[in-house]
């Protein structure tokens, strides 16, 4: 590893400089869902970038625009990429604030602000990074590319068209995604997928409206047919039973395996706050991890039959639905497990059940043992002073499919965030440690990856 | 059969006065349930029982009065009793009513007002037919007894206190109740009793509030729990397989089989008005009548679990309730029921789900065959000019058995209204002629069931 000691201790020197930036960004709002404040977000942004020399291309989509930027590096051989996005969530409800969600307030070592995590927290970690790099060594050590949305809490509805049109600009040796977390006190999270996603509905009519419950002798009750076709659909040690579910599953390899070693699930606390008695056929240790970062699952998300209030009413209900999502795990495709769930269906007798696909994400990983992850992965301990939790895939699920799959692109997320940041909601805030530490780690990202050589 | 033409002709000469009778009955409002002109209602009633040379006892409880009378008949030793009720429902929705709802408006050939079936056109038709067989044939032929109650809309929450009161009052030998309807030209429906009701909710709880669906795949998911433990209650072929579910059910007598017999069921329309593609296993005929009148129920009336709304939310529900109604037939007792549906989940592994008890009714059937019974059926032809459908019992339930069971009250109900009087909704009618038909069938049972002979 190289030896940093020298801009480590320029970023600390220039720490308050970075941190009034952040308060300047946040200061100013950039919520793509009310399309509140996003031309003056992309100037403040252009100006900034400025700063580090480069002269930014304001890219314009039917909706807000894509801020891509490229510069040289002395290897001009490696090319590192930042994904970042510069909107924002809306910040009601507002009555729930204990400061002006748009003002920026330091208190206790954080700043609260809407954005100051997500994600103008970790955007502007990694320009000061470059600051910090081109103010203590001169040139970067590698070709950097920016790619900076404004839609990504709406969607991202235009990014796979900036991907299908300029396909070069995707091209990097190493993708840093946005996002990623960090234990208080504890070790930060390096991430390299999502889990995929389906939603269906299924829906059951059997009579034109709910009927009085006498008829429950003659008439077929579509709570009780829906039952019984889930029924047949997982076992009772939570293994789904749905005909071919599990055949494109891919068993994880050992390091993926390995990996989990590094995660400091805490059982107890989990428990404890979500109030369970135990988990999923008790499991505990690797296996329970196992469970909920690399197999995927068929949830039942809702239940609708018949009467839903308080008390008694006697009523057979005329149609019911059931809501599931299914979190899909690689080499599961939401449009292939949408015909097994048809099929396993019409196999089992429930030709009568209708299956609507609501929305469907496919599963994504980067390779966990591609050169950029390991060096992400590497760079974590001289910053943080310990090693971070490695997230193959996180049990989540978010669009990077659609934009990483074509492109190859192998994604890493690590970020500027902590599990008390209360992204998307009220008093959202960053440590500003946190901060300080997400630009050092970005720094030596930088120059680790621009040297760092495949092992053989 | 005795030839009461002189009788029919004399109903017939002052049907007028029968319609005005109820006519003023119905514009007093008389509503339980918003404690309105229950006690005009008594005064109006108790000048109408002067009127048949009785003075009625107005007894008093905590709520509205019940209303009680003896008449002496020629044959001493035999007594008919009449249940009826002066109350009646709310009129609400108003906007609904095509006319004043205590307006008793007629139009082509029928009244109009809330009450005018349920149930002051059956207490009316009754007390007329007393008034027109005293002014052919003088004394009546045999007791009567008079129980006319002010809380039915509201529950009944003081007949039984009554009955245990007085439990002489209640001694008779044909028990008159109210309700009954008739097919539009077609047969009046003569009942003998009613299914027991076993209502229920089964509650799961696995965590303490709705969670990320990502923890599917680690925690357990009380929908699904609830869908396994339904899936052991019921077979595809719509029977019960709660263990012991069936033991206490009394194969139907070759009576009551035959009984079935004269329904006229009517299968297409049935099935187009419900908006059904058939019935249940394709059932059709007389197997579908006898698990419509004859078979126990376990209905889903609902089932509420996570989100509900349109489109997705990717929850996984923090608890979930199915509430169920259980309709009973004899010798099915609804706290027997209760147990075996927590021991049957005890059994199969449910220790988790909880059963409430939500409300209960055993079932309740008269005799189908006793004296009574089968002296009311003969007397439908000469009144109606068909024989009547014969419902041994019910497929729906009431509160029968508290009543009639202790007391041993082979209890028969027929009435006035028919299967478009709108009952409990707006627009409540009578049909002109029923009524009158109504005074002359209660005219004809009093004066059969006088002499009626038990068969040998």
């Amino acid at each position: 590893m190289a030896d940093l000691k020298e801009l480590y201790d320029y970023v600390d020197a220039h720490a308050q400089e970075y941190i009034e930036l952040l308060q300047k960004f946040c200061r100013q709002p950039s919520i793509s869902a009310q399309n509140l404040g996003i031309r003056e977000m992309v100037d403040m942004i252009q100006e900034e970038m400025h700063s580090i020399g480069v002269n930014p291309e304001i890219i314009e989509t039917s909706g807000n625009p894509i801020i891509y930027a490229e510069l040289p590096g002395k290897n001009s051989e490696r090319t590192l990429s930042f994904y970042n996005h510069y909107d924002v969530q809306p910040a009601e409800p507002l009555e729930e604030w204990k400061s002006d969600p748009f003002g920026a307030e330091i208190r206790d070592g954080k700043m609260y602000a809407r954005g100051a995590t997500d994600n103008k927290g970790s955007l502007l970690s990694r320009l000061c990074a470059v600051k910090a790099y081109q103010a203590v060594y001169g040139k970067l050590p590698l070709n950097l590319k920016f790619i900076y949305e404004g839609e990504e809490e709406i969607g991202s509805p235009h990014l796979s068209e900036f991907a299908q049109k300029y396909p070069d600009r995707l091209k990097t040796d190493g993708f840093a995604w946005e996002g990623g977390s960090k234990q208080l006190n504890g070790p930060l999270e390096v991430c390299f997928g999502v889990k995929g996603l389906l939603y269906i509905e299924l829906r059951c009519k059997t009579a034109a409206s709910d009927l009085h419950s006498c008829n429950a002798a003659i008439v077929k009750n579509p709570a009780w047919r829906l039952v019984q076709a889930l029924a047949t659909m997982k076992d009772a040690n939570d293994h789904v039973t749905i005909d071919g579910f599990y055949d494109s599953v891919k068993e994880p390899t050992q390091y993926e395996m390995d990996c989990l070693k590094t995660l400091q699930f805490r059982e107890e606390e989990t428990k404890e706050r979500m109030g369970l008695d135990g988990f999923i056929n008790d499991l505990t240790g690797i296996p329970l991890l196992k469970k909920l970062y690399y197999e995927p699952t068929a949830n039942i998300a809702g239940f609708k039959a018949g009467y839903l209030g308080d008390g008694a009413k006697t009523i057979m209900p005329g149609q019911a639905v059931v809501k599931m999502d299914l979190r899909l795990v690689p080499d599961q495709k939401p449009e292939e497990i949408l015909k097994l769930v048809r099929e396993h269906l019409d196999r089992h007798g429930f030709t009568d059940i209708e299956v609507v696909p609501i929305s469907g994400e496919p599963p994504f990983r980067a390779d966990p043992e591609c050169l950029f992850a390991k060096t992400v992965i590497k760079c974590v301990k001289p910053v943080y002073g310990m090693d971070p939790e490695v997230f193959v895939s996180s049990s989540g699920t978010t669009a990077m499919y659609q934009f990483c799959h074509e492109a190859n692109l192998d994604a890493v997320m690590f970020g500027a965030g902590n599990e008390g940041s209360n992204i998307h909601a009220p008093n959202e805030n960053i440590i500003l440690e946190d901060y300080i530490n997400a630009i050092k780690m970005a720094a030596t990202v930088m120059e680790e990856f621009a040297l760092a050589q495949e092992e053989k």
